[in-house]
């Protein structure tokens, strides 16, 4: 590293900070409580970009009523150390306020796909993301920004967003990082028991099981599914939120996988919400 | 001018043509058929920026379903004269399917703001226009943007829309220009017949009159919608749509002007409607 990370909270001061970047600048968008899904972000990054930003903001508007914002894991310090040893430039850690000020009344909204899945689960869920994350496109303004394929409706809602409205931004999707027992890493293991954590690998072997039918030959989707739900049952700590076989481009449940399609699932294990997917085909 | 004004049509052109552009970038926005009003933009943009960019876009999202679209009065080839003997450096005139391709489902809704007046009589309207706008500020991304008073709403609803998602971009409100006897000029002026053309000057002469009776002392704002909707009526050709006396930040409709507001009206004259405001305190 040639310099040392700034760290901005205002959004004059992420301005100003920005300004100061040449080059191409890869954005990586966190909720903070930072794990290596993220740092593989912000590795990739900076392995691509000049310059590398990363924002940590829990954005309050993509959680619902009943869930856990107030509860979401935090960690500022431990957070910034990770980056800095990352690599990374500039991080914005802006508050409340700062990204939604008093009348704050302007929302991007994409239909279609943030009807099924999470945003079926999850109502207003993805409103929220795709706002901050527009939000977040204007105030940093990259030319690439990174997000993992543990959210992979995310991933693809963004993606359209992006596409949708012309933002000259590359949007790179980075594989799922997992534990050495395969669950998928996430801010919200840390919520899981030890027993619970024990169980919660049950979601990558539902997938595993199911992945491995459809390449032994299996094309039903509902047959697909019930391989996953049955894996899933045969926990006793696991609560089916959903399990889903779907197109991976419009992410309609399927019939009959001929092509990409993306398998997915949320399951409550105790009252951590935890969510999976394997692409095939 | 120093170089010959580039005209662009698909995305892939405009920001090919958008690269060669330094300096600081001034857009102004239209829907064609082009009048002094725009023009005015044009020429602020001019003085005010190195570059300017003039984009030419029936945005069919901003129409109703009973609304004028298809017979909007439509003028290209003039338009581009104009706008080369203005100083324009480039014009993107994207067709239909370069802005709303298939499967496009992406808006930006500004809340609050877009409710009373030409949102109320136009519901969708403002969606369209700030989702329009939103990829206008993305594809040619420029320092500054200029609109008219004329369209009092829509401009306090892109400053709000640009505000809250952090657009980079300076939001210039630019003075309603005037036929010699007071009508706004507007590409719906043409829809008029030689009779309505005369009658509409009764918008002009309203809000001049409830200006007048404002500087005389009258504070109530219902005494003031009074004054409008008396000089419209008598004009037998002019059909009122609404008449307002409203909060100039919230557009809410005053018990007392105390503060900055805006008078404002949407009338019928025969088939076409037109609409005038005038900012008073």
């Amino acid at each position: 590293m040639d310099n040392q990370m700034i760290i901005a909270s205002t959004l004059d001061e992420l301005r100003a900070a920005r300004l100061l970047l040449d080059g191409r600048v890869g954005l990586v968008p966190t909720m903070g409580y930072l794990h290596e899904g993220h740092l593989s972000l912000a590795r990739r990054a900076r392995a691509e970009c000049d310059r590398v930003v990363a924002t940590i903001f829990v954005n309050p508007t993509q959680f619902g009523a009943n869930e856990d914002l107030s509860k979401y894991p935090r960690n500022l310090k431990g957070d910034l150390s990770l980056l800095e040893s990352t690599g990374v430039d500039l991080v914005w850690t802006p508050d409340n306020e700062t990204i939604y000020p008093p009348g704050f009344s302007t929302w991007v909204e994409v239909e279609g796909l943030t009807k099924p899945l999470e945003g079926a689960a999850r109502p207003g869920h993805f409103r929220g993301v795709t706002t901050v994350v527009a939000k977040l496109f204007n105030a940093v303004q990259p030319q690439v920004a990174y997000f993992g394929q543990k959210d992979a409706q995310q991933a693809a809602v963004i993606r359209k967003m992006a596409r949708d409205l012309n933002f000259p931004i590359k949007i790179a999707v980075c594989p799922t990082v997992r534990e050495a027992d395969g669950l998928a890493m996430s801010s919200r293991n840390s919520y899981l028991s030890a027993e619970e954590r024990q169980s919660a690998t049950v979601l990558f072997r539902a997938l595993t099981a199911a992945k491995d039918a459809f390449e032994r030959g299996e094309q039903n989707a509902e047959a697909l599914r019930k391989i996953m739900s049955n894996t899933l049952a045969s926990e006793p700590r696991a609560q089916i939120q959903y399990v889903s076989c779907a197109d991976y481009d419009t992410l309609e449940e399927l019939g009959m996988v001929t092509g990409k399609a993306l398998l997915s699932m949320a399951v409550f294990m105790g009252k951590t919400r935890l969510i999976d997917n394997f692409v095939i085909g």
